[in-house]
């Protein structure tokens, strides 16, 4: 039986990422963002959404292009810290020993001690209500070679994301694998 | 060191969902998404891209409204049938044994044994390219008794969702707490 938990921003699950800017200072700043995804497969695109309030909501705004870090289990409590104080009051790189790399293809830093990396040029820009909603076009994705496979291509079990629970509030890794998408259905 | 590996739509973790719609006949529909996410916490709203090609699109634009069931690891196989085939040839929910359950509050079905669904009212269109992006508020979230924990909020370990995995195009599932979002990154 189902009970109504009402209207509530939760759905499982949501990614941990964090989303790099250049403030109107050129000094790098990143933030932890749960509220995204990948939005279009052609032109390559991802979504985030943020509150007007947010130092990076100015860095986007100011640059027109962001980066999304990926976050490996080994750095859950950096990839929080960046989601607890602002970049207003705090340079998060130095407060958190993490190197802030500047994208060559974009004008926005992303973590470099993170294994994947996603350099993206501003879209769209959509309000809805306490979060606006950018859409950015993935130029180009950069990865650690250690994450990668035999044919080149990222491997989530040596990226070891991190999954954030917005029922209450708190970090997960990834489990085991469930079977082949676009086969294991076939048998139903 | 870090490699290039292009533009790709490709990020970790994304979701495995199942967007519910009517067709035009009333008969209810339902394919699997993983491009989406939480767009705003206030009004609540969840993001999903779709193709034009797909039924489901017709069946959004068609009732401004539509579901996210999410499913656990046990219907892992049901939710990816739901993304090989299509509702224009075959009735999904027929062909998975599962039971479309008509929402009370938007013209949309959603998947009866999956434990956590969302029912969402279409606020926003927004055309990328291959993917239109739609922004559903979300007016309620049901979920079943058995996932929810002693406060009445819905627990992840009990939810069990599917992670997919775009890399290789397989699923995964949640795997070990990580930590306290919002209080493990004080340390750093």
């Amino acid at each position: 039986m189902k009970q109504s938990i009402g209207a509530k921003p939760l759905a499982f699950p949501t990614p941990a990422w964090v989303v790099g800017t250049y403030d109107m200072n050129g000094k790098p700043n990143a933030m932890t963002a749960a509220w995204g995804g990948i939005c279009c497969s052609n032109p390559p695109c991802i979504s985030v959404s943020l509150r007007k309030a947010t130092y990076t909501y100015a860095g986007i705004m100011e640059n027109r292009a962001f980066t999304i870090s990926i976050p490996s289990e080994a750095y859950v409590k950096q990839a929080d810290h960046f989601g607890i104080t602002s970049g207003r009051d705090e340079d998060k790189f130095e407060a958190t020993c993490l190197t802030p790399v500047r994208s060559e293809l974009v004008p926005a830093p992303y973590v470099g001690e993170f294994p994947v990396v996603l350099e993206c040029k501003l879209l769209h820009t959509l309000e809805i209500g306490l979060h606006t909603l950018f859409v950015g076009e993935i130029l180009d994705i950069k990865a650690d070679e250690s994450v990668l496979d035999e044919n080149g291509n990222p491997n989530i079990e040596k990226i070891r994301p991190v999954i954030y629970n917005p029922g209450s509030r708190d970090y997960y890794g990834v489990g085991c694998s469930l079977g082949k998408a676009f086969s294991i259905g076939k048998e139903c």
